[in-house]
């Protein structure tokens, strides 16, 4: 009998929307003006950032819209349902879709942060992450500690900055870091590089899994995207239709699995543990089959490790995780009944909510007990440090 | 019984390495000189064409070689064996591999024309086109009629041109046309266009299949390689190891697919046939799945076709084609019986040659015997009109 009252769903891949004030409220007096702050404009509640005005204040809020309505993002806090951004809200909104415990990632910032990253003033960039990091922990997570878990960004221009940063939120409490899933685009050194192994020790020595949300790179997949530097709020005039993109952003997850399982960062941190957030389950095992042959015919001479078979490094640093995904769950058994967890995506167009536990229980029917415990609850929960409270 | 000896093995990706008279016996004698012909450079054979010089005559053969000695591609002819430039010697490699019919793609104008497409001189490039297209059907197929299919490469740089050698080339019995995966990066339309549907309808019109072969559009999948403009016959100096863009190389065709999917070409052009060539058919499942659930939700709304159901016109329009694939042989029923097909990818690194039959049967070993002899010959003589001879 799967899915029982007893199996708590902790929820991955969830996302928020930052209340006018985040900024305003936390960064040095001098740097307010420049810091993120809400514009009435033309009736719409906009972004001031930077020197430049964001229309979009709740990318892809859906959640409580009938389909028919989605492709305009909300203009003013009042086009939301309060759960997007008032966290006592979305408690409720959480009991109705029957999740126990939710990860959310940022609106505004990007889900990896990028737009601190692209902007011009870095001092006020390096406030604006802490800023951020100090809000969901210190405001957001602690409106209720059993439920909501707390997830941080990083200044990722800087490595310094980077560790610095990683040092501090971990010892905030801080269980996961949302990190580009896309460093190259965005200017960033590859998961081949180095470069980022200082950032990797602390996060292997706080036990801080990374999560890499796709998209969170500001890389839109597919031929028609890929070209163009996506403007936050704005769908590039193309003639794809970004049903395109939508579909093919687990691809982002990819590339960046591969990349990192033929990086040798893994084998030089046995404690380094990457979430695949949205990404879905379903390609996973292809991937892991094709990633095996090519390292057992192209090991004999190109610069990959010899000994190290992608698919056991998978299942010793990776995690994955699904919404609505039949065939990852039946083949749940070749992605690693370990490494599979489940995510509500709230408010965003890919969520089931308020239906997501009654989705969840329809697609894990056929799944044995004790591995439903594991993909709802039990990974999940093991990946974040974060135990049911007695 | 699995893949006993009635059951013949129709390829449908191999590849063929020019040999150095295709363009000097057939293009117009002013045009000789600057027509694709092989130098003696400091001991190597080197292709000169359109004003440049191009190190590799053979791009990834390495049947017959030890992996320890691959990576470096061959120099001469004489690197090679004569299965990769010698149809008649060929027909004996496939008799040790045991595969009875092949379909063979280019080496030098890339996979699906792009050296041609790129070139300066399109007076030129068109002659380039029509060259291989003759070579291939009166030379290399002529061969044994029985055992090598016809196909036929495009001047994509003029729909015009694509449409009149199109027609041509079907007159003359070509089975199928190489097309790039990724017309966006070489500056052509998308396949959301209508640019391409005078092609579409030729092709419609003589039952000609489409090949999409993964890299056709020379556009190398990968955070590391994808902003790069590849040099034919020349890795990009980049710190990621070209395993990873190896392993990746399905996702092209995951996008093209997904393109295709949502572009209304398919629904325009009912007897439009694509196939995806050394893609593998393990990801199908979860594409499909993934392209259905947002068509689900997201057709409300976006320019796509609200009735049309991206599962069901998959089924309708690909085929998809594997070497080694376990998961995907095992959800074959996930992606479609009737719609897979084998491929020996002879003479690269892929390929299992001289083991191609012999791995087949361990891949289909618990696959019944009437879809045994669908996906290793069935499907194929049917996608590409190539009957068994009497």
């Amino acid at each position: 009998m799967p899915l029982q009252k007893h199996h708590q769903i902790v929820s991955v891949d969830d996302h928020l929307v930052e209340h006018p004030r985040v900024w305003q409220d936390r960064v040095p007096a001098r740097m307010k003006d420049a810091a993120p702050k809400i514009l009435e404009v033309n009736g719409a509640h906009q972004w001031s950032y930077d020197g430049g005005i964001y229309p979009t204040i709740g990318l892809n809020a859906v959640a409580g819209k009938d389909p028919k309505e989605w492709g305009m993002d909300p203009i003013r806090y009042e086009d939301m349902i309060p759960g997007c951004y008032d966290p006592a809200a979305r408690l409720k909104d959480m009991d109705l879709d029957g999740i126990e415990a939710a990860l959310c990632f940022p609106s505004f910032p990007g889900f990896g942060g990028g737009m601190f990253h692209r902007a011009n003033d870095k001092e006020l960039a390096l406030e604006c992450v802490k800023a951020w990091n100090d809000f969901h922990i210190d405001e957001w997570c602690a409106t209720d500690p059993a439920r909501y878990i707390p997830m941080s960004i990083l200044p990722t221009w800087d490595i310094d900055l980077c560790v610095a940063e990683a040092k501090r939120v971990a010892a905030k409490g801080s269980r996961t870091i949302s990190f580009p899933d896309a460093p190259v685009p965005l200017g960033l050194p590859s998961f081949h590089s180095r470069h980022w192994d200082p950032l990797w020790q602390v996060c292997a020595d706080a036990k801080m899994p990374i999560s890499l949300h796709f998209g969170s790179g500001a890389y839109v997949p597919g031929f028609s995207f890929s070209a163009f530097k996506p403007v936050p709020g704005q769908m590039p005039e193309i003639e794809a239709p970004f049903a395109v993109a939508i579909t093919l952003f687990s691809t982002n997850l990819m590339w960046s699995t591969v990349d990192l399982l033929f990086s040798g960062a893994l084998q030089r941190f046995p404690d380094l543990q990457f979430s695949l957030a949205e990404g879905g389950i379903g390609w996973i095992p292809y991937i892991l089959e094709r990633s095996d042959f090519v390292w057992e015919r192209h090991r004999w001479y190109q610069k990959i490790d010899f000994d190290a078979k992608p698919s056991d490094l998978f299942r010793e640093h990776f995690w994955g995780c699904f919404i609505d995904d039949e065939h990852g769950v039946k083949n749940r058994h070749q992605i690693g009944i370990d490494r599979i967890m489940l995510e509500s995506d709230f408010p965003h167009s890919d969520s089931n909510w308020p239906n997501s536990r009654k989705r969840a229980a329809e697609v894990l029917a056929d799944v044995p007990d004790d591995e439903v415990a594991k993909i709802v609850e039990l990974n999940a929960r093991k990946m974040l440090r974060f135990p049911r409270l007695a």
